[in-house]
């Protein structure tokens, strides 16, 4: 028997994973990243193929990571989590450094940043993970905690995009309270999905002032979802 | 610049790794397992060439995965974390059931379990990484939460063991308060160091009902450590 809810009791942090140059640079929101291996240190950063971060690792065979701390602002995760970089600049208008391969290291919301170059991509079917070892790491601010993937979902209540390693089809998933007429809404801004068999509260009775988990859009800006 | 503090920040949680068959099991304390790709679900788990587990998961070819929780009995983690299944049957008086591949799954002071089939095997210097599929998972007790290594690190005290990915030289790390006068005191039992250099409260003030944060032992089994 495989428990689709079992996989959710892994822990993972949430990370910007940045590659590309001062010209084109892009990043997005990452679940894994990880110490693999002790001396050297070894990193390994599991990346969508369709991900366009992918194919700026892939030519400058490095990338940054970005740990974020738990009060970052909504629009940075729906910039680099929910956002297309084939689309968007993601990189324009923030704050940022470059590393010496030349890659982007966003320093919005920072607590630390390391630089990594790329050693060995594996193939694991959707996903690459790049195994690297570590060019420079340092503390931007050790004042605030670091954002893990459990308090994104629990307290920001936000979901695993469709591109990531650890994407749950949300059928798979034991609904809460499975009632027939709980009905589900849909953030047009970033495609969160309020869903009430998920939920304590019906979304009708939630507050005026409630906004988007994910991407601080107001309730307004959402519509139900007809199965 | 590395500075060995911000490695501190990268989030993990907290697992015991099995392998092995009924009559010869091991298993470890992880910090390193996490899903690597969604569709099909795909896993890595990372494991120190030396760990008698590392043989077992060769030769079977699968692993299971214990996900504990925060108030995980510190026995369990000095066993399957201090101990070496070279020496010690770490499975004797464990509540196991044994997977679909025959390798034991630790049931103690589990919230989830999964077991995994290698696909893949990756050298990763000090660390074999072991590429897995899904065989089943499983919800245990979804009533406590599951232990981080922030946890374990923070309101436990732990400290990665040798033979983790993510252990750390604590030569290499800032000291909080460095004051020549510091001692430090080791638990005879499982190695743990307190070091007063990174504690708020020296040695010989702590309560005499203190314990070992990682394997319980009493205050008095500690001794100090001469430079």
């Amino acid at each position: 028997m495989i428990q689709f809810d079992a996989l959710f009791k892994i822990s993972y942090g949430l990370y910007i994973v940045s590659s590309g140059n001062k010209s084109h640079g892009n990043g997005f929101i990452s679940n894994t990243f990880f110490q693999v291996s002790a001396e050297p240190p070894l990193f390994a950063a599991c990346c969508n193929k369709d991900n366009y971060t992918s194919t700026l690792i892939r030519e400058t065979g490095a990338f940054s990571v970005t740990v974020i701390h738990t009060e970052t602002d909504p629009d940075l995760i729906n910039r680099f989590g929910y956002k297309s970089g084939k689309e968007i600049n993601k990189m324009e208008g923030m704050k940022l450094k470059y590393g010496e391969t030349g890659v982007p290291i966003v320093l919005n919301d920072c607590i630390a940043f390391l630089e990594c170059k790329v050693i060995q991509t594996i193939d694991v079917g959707t996903h690459y993970m790049f195994i690297a070892e570590l060019l420079q790491s340092e503390i931007v601010d050790d004042t605030k905690d670091a954002m893990t993937y459990l308090y994104y979902r629990q307290i920001r209540k936000g979901l695993a995009p469709k591109n990531a390693p650890t994407y749950i089809d949300k059928s798979k998933l034991a609904a809460k309270i499975p009632a027939s007429d709980n009905k589900k809404y849909e953030c047009t801004e970033c495609g969160y999905i309020y869903d009430e068999a998920e939920e304590d509260i019906r979304f009708a009775d939630l507050p005026d002032d409630w906004v988007c988990p994910v991407c601080g859009s107001e309730k307004s800006e959402f519509v139900e979802v007809k199965n």
